[in-house]
């Protein structure tokens, strides 16, 4: 691993677009090859910026501006000898000639520059719905500094009231928050029938109602048909029921496109997610060309193949082994995504990683699942808050598929210790036996992840089983052994009611012989009482995973 | 997996000691199997209660005692059926006859139970140092409830403005904190030269500075050679110093020793480090008799042989195999164990899993190591906390033999994800690989645990190397590349200024022919500059790992 021997020529490494992995990729090409001449070219004005943090800008959460730009040219060419040139836009790159072409939008003239290594990272642009034709000045994405620009000039100079937010994914719920924030009433309608694709339906819910709580208003399952207009300004969105959302603010996050129309034109291939093709050195088919970030298709950990998962952080992963491999011809193998995701939506936390059961089902991949309800820590020391944290399996061996966590604090890290053991390939055995911190004000003796494990144990062992939320309780003896008082505020009709505490004495009023469902508030107490009949001899007991709490949101409408 | 057959006799099993892992067990054999009869034989007066929350209600941070007791006799019966006998003292364990028998404290009556499955629980018991006889009523350990109603008595009727704690352990420290809450002045004495033996001193010593610049008073390095006594109280603690430290209260956490005694007596083996020896299910030498808890020992996932570890968490997962086995004959096995631990002290973390390198140097193993200073989440987003992240691997393939944390929010997440990744034997490259959560309220795109692993995938490819924290400078040529506002407050005497930004222009007027160290603040800078001069053709240039705020840590006498 040593670089070119003295007297040969500089390697020349060539990085198309600095942000998605750019940035880190030339600069971790400078540390393995001090000699190499790196040139960034970068169609915007600005090198690299905190993507992520835009929506926090909004309301001034994140109070400057410069804090979004996370360096500069300058800097890169005082510390690291890169040459950074922004307004400059590749428009062809010619793979025989070794060399990329394009226009210098700040001087206007065409430029040629030859690379012996190319890394491309252009990454994605946002979706632009018909309705944005023809544009409107106050109705924008946020997914650049500019748009970032566009947005805040309306709400400074327009007196915005109302905004109506396109798109219930990650950034759409960040700027649903950041605008509540600051007094905005704001509308979110989303094309699916739930916020937060990745996650499944219950926990989303949670989410939902939090925000409908908070006074935001919900259009699921709506279709955006047209904008009312008066001049360049759009007064409303209409929906395709006939709802009209009056509004000073639209900003669409229908999804994004990866930009691989360059690499496309140079012949390189795309695979079926739409991203381009490369191996785990971040290789496309050309052997002097790597490409990063959410133009490519990484290799998902669970599906076992390539997909496009456009997040910061593997693409910054991504760009750290590009950049060594074009300057040392060799690196560490890029690891497999899964998806691992959380975003904060006013005071909750929603977290994800490997697939959800929808996702399962679309792909058609055995599964099993529960989710239980705990504390961040434990829950005689004060302040604890609820989570709810599902974890889904193989029914075979119980090897882990995905987790999802929503709830106050610790969810994020609940879903990381998963995250990690799923990048072993582990199993609910693994989570069960974890040797994780404990002390009162950080977790439990037995974690939240543990509980999880052992729960999913019990269901694959079937000592006993469970059902999932969504289950049609007819036909069944229904067991709900919550308390009276519980019942008062969330009855479950046809149930027959004997709290957890009566059991012992009373389970023989039960007929053994019908198939049984037991029932509480989280699933904990249900469990207890399903292995209790299930000791007494009892053959088909199970039972209600995640309790009333989840089966209630599984049911909303 | 079946219960026994109808009509055979129902198991016995009998769980010796509440705490620690005795009520998991207890509870865990009774879910599985509904029938047998369960019979907890506890000599204290409570069958379980929440032993590391005890600190928290010194100062009223956990209010109600209520709240430390986790679970009740009745509650027992009445949810379980099992049978809880407080005051039961076990006196001897006969083997062959599969009975056992003790004193009943309550009624002064002799008993005598016999088992078909008996679990050992009986815990550790703090060590109590000659000075603590003869007893004196404000002289206390830390271990149970009484003892914590004792010292809150202590508080209450004797205003206590001044303490001293014995022992700079977890309990120890969080016992400073809760004590400095309500205003007593504090001092801290430990035998050993560190606080917290499990970190790395440069690391114990940020705390230890932190609870010197709250007015705790710190005595390392010191013996108790007695006390100073009036009548049944003690009114100082002399130490071996000549130090006489004035006190209204001394608390002792002078250490654990494992209660194996009635164990040894039944002829059961104990291993090197103290603990009952016992298999991946928890069964000791006589299939017929579980342990779990502080009494054991567990397998140790760095050291791969057993060691006492007494912590909760795995007493607790350890009880629920030993329950589940007890009652079914098969069970998961239990996982190694790490030492995982945290502890808060004012308003710092600290946590660590797997080995430091004092104990790798004590057990001979080779290790290399890497600090990084790192904010929990992104940088751009207000409230960034810093945290210090030391991670240890082997210097052969990388494989994760420790970390150690200690900073703000999100150290315990850190050490979790790493707790995570050494259960399955993983190594630096796969943290540097790991997908975890990214959003800026939470982490960064690159995690501290990838920038760790990074500068250590760094260090063992030698582009280029690290030297500790500790090294002698002498002799080499050393590089400060730290900004010229930075070398007022903490100079570094010998060494060559050339600010990171300037050294692209300036590295020339450097010896590259001599041994060279590059220093920066945290390590990051340096690690650039050390990769421009080796780019340059340098042969011998390395960067100080975790730099001048670790090194002034590292020195302090």
């Amino acid at each position: 691993m040593e670089n070119q021997p003295t007297g040969s020529p500089p390697l020349r490494i060539v990085v198309i677009g600095g942000v998605a992995g750019g940035a880190s990729a030339a600069t971790r090409a400078r540390r393995a090859d001090a000699c190499a001449e790196i040139v960034v070219l970068e169609k915007g004005q600005y090198v690299s910026f905190a993507n992520c943090g835009l929506p926090y800008h909004l309301s001034g959460e994140i109070e400057s501006r410069d804090d979004l730009l996370v360096t500069t040219a300058e800097l890169f060419w005082k510390r690291f000898r890169i040459d950074v040139r922004t307004g400059h836009e590749v428009t062809r790159i010619d793979r025989d000639g070794c060399f990329v072409e394009g226009t210098d939008h700040s001087s206007g003239k065409s430029f040629r520059i030859p690379y012996d290594r190319l890394i491309l990272s252009t990454g994605s642009a946002p979706v632009s719905p018909p309705f944005m034709q023809p544009p409107c000045e106050n109705v924008r994405h946020l997914w650049t500094l500019p748009d970032m620009d566009a947005v805040i000039s309306q709400l400074r100079d327009h007196a915005v009231k109302r905004a109506v937010i396109i798109g219930a994914g990650f950034v759409g719920l960040e700027v649903v928050e950041q605008l509540a924030h600051v007094g905005i009433r704001v509308a979110l309608v989303e094309r699916g029938d739930q916020v937060l694709k990745p996650l499944d339906r219950h926990l989303a819910r949670i989410i939902e109602r939090d925000m409908a709580d908070r006074g935001v208003s919900l259009h699921l399952s709506a279709d955006v048909t047209g904008l009312r207009r008066d001049g360049d300004r759009a007064t409303a969105v209409e929906l395709a029921d006939g709802t009209v959302l009056e509004t000073d603010l639209v900003v669409v996050g229908a999804g994004v496109r990866p930009r691989v129309d360059l690499a496309v034109a140079a012949g390189l291939p795309v695979g079926p997610s739409g991203g381009l093709v490369v191996d785990r050195q971040m290789r496309t088919e050309d052997p002097k060309i790597y490409a990063v970030g959410d133009m490519v298709e990484c290799h998902h950990g669970v599906l076992d193949r390539p997909l496009r998962i456009p997040l910061a952080g593997p693409a910054n992963r991504a760009g750290r082994i590009a950049g060594t491999h074009a300057a040392l011809g060799e690196s560490q193998p890029m690891g497999s995504v899964l998806g691992t995701s959380v975003v904060r939506v006013f005071d909750l936390t929603a977290a994800c990683t490997g697939m959800s059961e929808a996702a399962l089902d679309a792909n058609g991949i055995a599964h099993r699942s529960v989710i239980i309800a705990a504390g961040h820590h434990a829950g005689y020391y004060p302040g604890a808050e609820t989570m709810q944290l599902k974890v889904v399996y193989s029914p075979t061996d119980g090897k882990l598929l995905g987790a999802q966590g929503v709830g106050g604090q610790g969810v994020d890290k609940r879903i990381d210790v998963i995250a990690t053991a799923m990048h072993f390939g582990g199993t609910i055995h693994d989570l069960a036996q974890l040797d994780l911190a404990y002390a009162p004000p950080f977790a439990s003796a037995k974690d939240p992840v543990h509980m999880a494990a052992f729960v999913a144990e019990n269901d694959l062992e079937s000592h006993p089983g469970i059902v999932a939320p969504g289950i049609d309780l007819a036909g069944f003896q229904v067991v709900d052994v919550r308390n009276p008082r519980e019942l008062v505020d969330l009855p479950l009709e046809g149930a027959i009611s004997i709290p957890l505490d009566e059991l012992a004495d009373r389970w023989q009023e039960l007929d053994p012989n019908l198939p049984t469902i037991t029932v509480c508030h989280s699933g904990k107490r249900g469990h207890v009482a399903a292995c209790w009949l299930r000791g007494k001899g009892w053959r088909d007991v199970r039972n209600l995973t995640g309790g009333m709490a989840i089966r209630m949101l599984e049911r909303e409408s």
